[in-house]
């Protein structure tokens, strides 16, 4: 692909951008982002439980799955890179710069997650461990009453990212008091003009649903222009369902890529590798469906 | 015209504040600024469904836009211009510096939109990337409760801008639970006052309703002193009655120009150039409606 | 008069506060403050309308009073100064750090306006540009719910300016849910010993109401110790009433000038010259109320 | 006394922590502060009224009673300080860094009281000037909603007063819409032991009502270790009343001293002094009640 | 034991971090922590009243036992240590960076305490005094509305102590309208791996209730991942009941210590130092039961 690095990646840092824009999508373009930020956002719910593979419920289990599994980056917080990454210095890291759990709901106060870390302070971790960290994370809630601060911090992680030649995933969820139907596809379009707005290189969004949702999508990834559109994994699926559904945002929607977590981590280590596998031959390798469910049938 | 050098630009760039102004207004004191900040403001709205050009659904159509078309200056955010600004080398650019969805209302809660950049951080970026940034541009409501906040920032951004050599542009819009009619004539010009108080070269505002609009507005356009009056192109309309409009603005209330956005964007390119270089006609070329209806036409 | 340079004020900046004291009261320790920050207090009402003369409704109005009568200091905000004091030099400045609209009454919020700029800005922006500032104004409302956040400020503003040998008139304005009468002398001592703990230079209240007003007031100068008691000039008034009252301000309450606002510049450029001229007479040349009268009428 | 200078005050200052301390406290650990902070707490109604000396309405009688009286320290706003200081050099100040209104009442909203300066620029004011200031205050209201910031603030400043080598005095009061009974003695205790948490030299409480007072508050000052506990003077009072409960203050209750505001300076500058000469020989000379009562008496 | 520094050391700090850690567990990965700062947690509740050691009543109680005491480190605000650490050099000491009042229950508002000083301070402290800081601590409320604040200090708080080469143990404890049981073993999970996602080298909580508690907690454990879990000691309790269940929280749920305050201090000296000493030989040294009951009782 036809890299075009943006205007705000000073010349000293431009081929450090280059480079990582080419490690993350393997050259295509395409995003397989492996989500390991749950801890925070979901507790334990994610990881122990009925369906879960006992293996899940430590966080080691993360790190093996994005050291033998094929994947384009694995997203967690710093603090959990910073104590396995020694052992696994071979995952490409996104460091997910916000968190907040899911104890306070909706209807009590509207939902606000506040950046734990400084870009800078990322950079110096990276050149001080030699970790192979290849960008950030930041959630924005929109439409949630504290929108104005995400959307500055958001605006803040962008300009500080890219001047240090990282890349940038704004996760961007309509949430809050006024947000009535979180899965609007027109609604959703507009979170991705909004990462657009913000200049990040991509932008992760809920899908929307229904029968029609491959091609209500288009109009998301249209208003994101040159911001790749990743979708979120979301809950727990059959494998076939959702491949199925990967390989319609990528091949009719035209998504540029997607971020699972759940999906993944919740199996055994063996089942997890296969299906990062999987997704990784349709998002990024341009697999078909029968292909992929090959590979995840081992 | 003669420009007078505000005093709070100091020496060392007076001379690239005066160069920037005569690239803004032709050397004519009077501004065509082309909005593209939307995308953040109305989300998708404005730019996908019904009376819509469907080449408006892609963010760069702005671009194309603003590079086919004559213009004083196209004002979006800094992650959108980073992300074409390459492709669109001489477009001239203003920063908006801050930006809000619309989800939630004002009966919800009282309008505060935060400044996503600082000015510094405009200006390194200029400098590094060569992008012809002439402004920064900011919006303030005022009769928010977030009034002193927003009045803050834009005092510091037209202090910070102009010791750069910056111009800048401030969206002035009464907005909050406690605004009775934002459109009343006398409160806009109580807006207008602000803005020069503040300081700021040009200040937009919405145009009073009413078929008295063009004589109630001269108040406004007095209150801002030496501070040019743009008004606000408002939602979609007829060209024709857009254009009057517009030269009523300019020849009987005597305002500095006008900030378009959607009565040109949502047209396909080509009859959006055709706005473009119509309104150009009038606001900047001094044309009588006739000769810019002509120019729409063709 | 014998000037006792207050303690904060360092020995690099002690000859600059006493020029600059000197030059505000023509070396006698009472100051005639004309007011021209209400474009954003009150918007436009206090400049088109009913009885206002048409001249007020451009800001320059304001310049041409300053520059063509007698007063000690012209307040305004900085953005105003910095566009109209090229073409007047000569006119003598207080910069006022900030300014709210009265959009949102105080029975929906308690008022709170915000620090517009630095005192470290308006001092290089006047080294800079050589505009003649003497000092820095801010209002502070006493039992507001935000009243700790203006005291915090005000602190930082005397101790800032006086560092750099600028002088300051703090607005003390008891306003807010819990203030029963904002006009009580007792409460307005009590500003004025707040202004007091604070180190301003001078303290600029509301007069009491009623006929004991000028001995109340006595109270109120007492309280403000080596602070000097401005009174504000209020709403407009028969020019006898207003200079009688002033008289008696001065003469009788023992205050140290007053701040006037709309009793001059609701006037015609020539009747508003005259006016201050008058106001002069009686606070810094301690002329009698007939003199006084005399002036006015030319 | 055999003085611990605390671990926080670094080699460079500990000279400096001791001759203050020894200053502060005549050698003896027991601390006579004479508070002058009210004009802003209590606005005038502590300085003008039936039953208050005339003399009291002017700022300076503050000063005068501090020049005259025998006395550890003299606590006020750094604002008056300033403006008095070179008229009364002789006399050991405390700079009181925040002050808050009594308006709001706490039915209405919890109490906070902001910081007004920075330890840093007492520091530099104190350089510049020669003021002989031994140390700084500020008042945590335990209990009100707004206490961490309170809590931050005043571990910042203990923090920051110790590395200049200053004392400290934190003014400790129950106070919100959660605290039933301010003057619990079991509370005031908990007030003292997060004053030692603190870090704070000496830590200011109220002294609790009824019969048992004096042997009930010896809890707060085994709470408060080794950070000397001082007695708020409250309103006024009898002088043997007075007198008398300081005493057992000291001696029953192991108290290290007091602080007296109004039942010193309500009174003509002569009995001030003398009611100051008797305070002081309680606290700090060991004196009894009854040699007290005729320093009082003169 | 194999320690694994993590990634977020510097080279130049990984020698103090792996003394520190060595020095805090005794080479063994398992922390006996004593905690000392109730003082403004639970004001003086736990320090005086019926069934306390009047010991209790002064604040270097606390020292002494940290002194006589078998533990691995001496938990209190640095106010607190700064004023006895002179004379008791030999206590290995770890900083509390934030403490809040039990006064404002949670019904009236949600809990936040707030960040007393930067690590930095802290280690400038350390190093000018010669303290034997081995680390810093932080409570933070998830579920609380205040969370995200806290979230983000204690992401900056194990990153800047990380850099300094400083140990962190985050006390997390849910709390707050939103939650509803905070002693639900899967919410307790859940704080732990918040926890690991911050980074923490250990995480102190609350441990669950029920018959069920050792082996439901095994969870948390394996959700804290490489974060060391210490139990929280709880209210007083009979010396067996409390040595049995931490035998069994090390043996049974694999915990890496304890954190125990009011089960020793509110004891005499002699018992308290015989009560650490049995629980030091349990939670480091491996005993039995059975012999720390011999240790209790001498």
């Amino acid at each position: 692909m036809n890299l075009s690095v943006p205007m705000d990646v000073p010349a000293r840092s431009r081929e450090r951008y280059r480079r990582r824009y080419q490690a993350l999508t393997a050259g295509t373009g395409r995003l397989m982002l492996f989500a390991g930020d749950q801890k925070v956002e979901h507790l334990n719910q994610d990881f122990f439980g009925t369906g879960i593979s006992a293996q899940d419920a430590d966080p080691e289990h993360l790190f093996r799955i994005a050291s033998h599994g094929r994947i384009g980056v694995f997203a967690a917080q710093m603090g959990l890179i910073s104590r396995y990454g020694m052992d696994y210095p071979d995952v490409p890291y996104l460091v997910k710069l916000n968190s907040k759990t899911n104890l306070v709901e909706t209807q009590q106060a509207d939902p606000y997650s506040a950046q734990w870390m400084e870009v800078s302070q990322v950079q110096e971790i990276a050149e001080e461990s030699g970790l192979n960290i290849l960008g950030v994370g930041y959630t924005v809630y929109l439409g949630s009453e504290e929108e104005s601060s995400m959307l500055a911090q958001a605006a803040q992680i962008v300009t500080c990212a890219h001047r240090e030649g990282l890349l940038t995933v704004l996760w961007m969820y309509p949430r809050g008091r006024a947000v009535r139907d979180e899965r609007d596809p027109h609604l959703i379009a507009g979170a991705c003009g909004v990462a657009a707005a913000l200049g990040s290189d991509f932008v992760k969004v809920n899908y929307p649903r229904g029968p029609q949702a491959a091609s209500d999508f288009r109009e998301a990834v249209l208003a994101a222009g040159r911001t790749g559109v990743v979708c979120a994994g979301g809950s727990s699926d059959s494998p076939h369902a959702f491949l199925s559904r990967l390989h319609d945002q990528i091949h009719i929607s035209g998504a540029a890529g997607n971020a699972t977590g759940r999906n993944i981590h919740q199996k055994s280590l063996e089942e997890a590798v296969r299906m990062c596998n999987a997704i990784y031959s349709i998002t990024v390798e341009n697999r078909s469906l029968e292909e992929a469910m090959e590979v995840l049938e081992g």
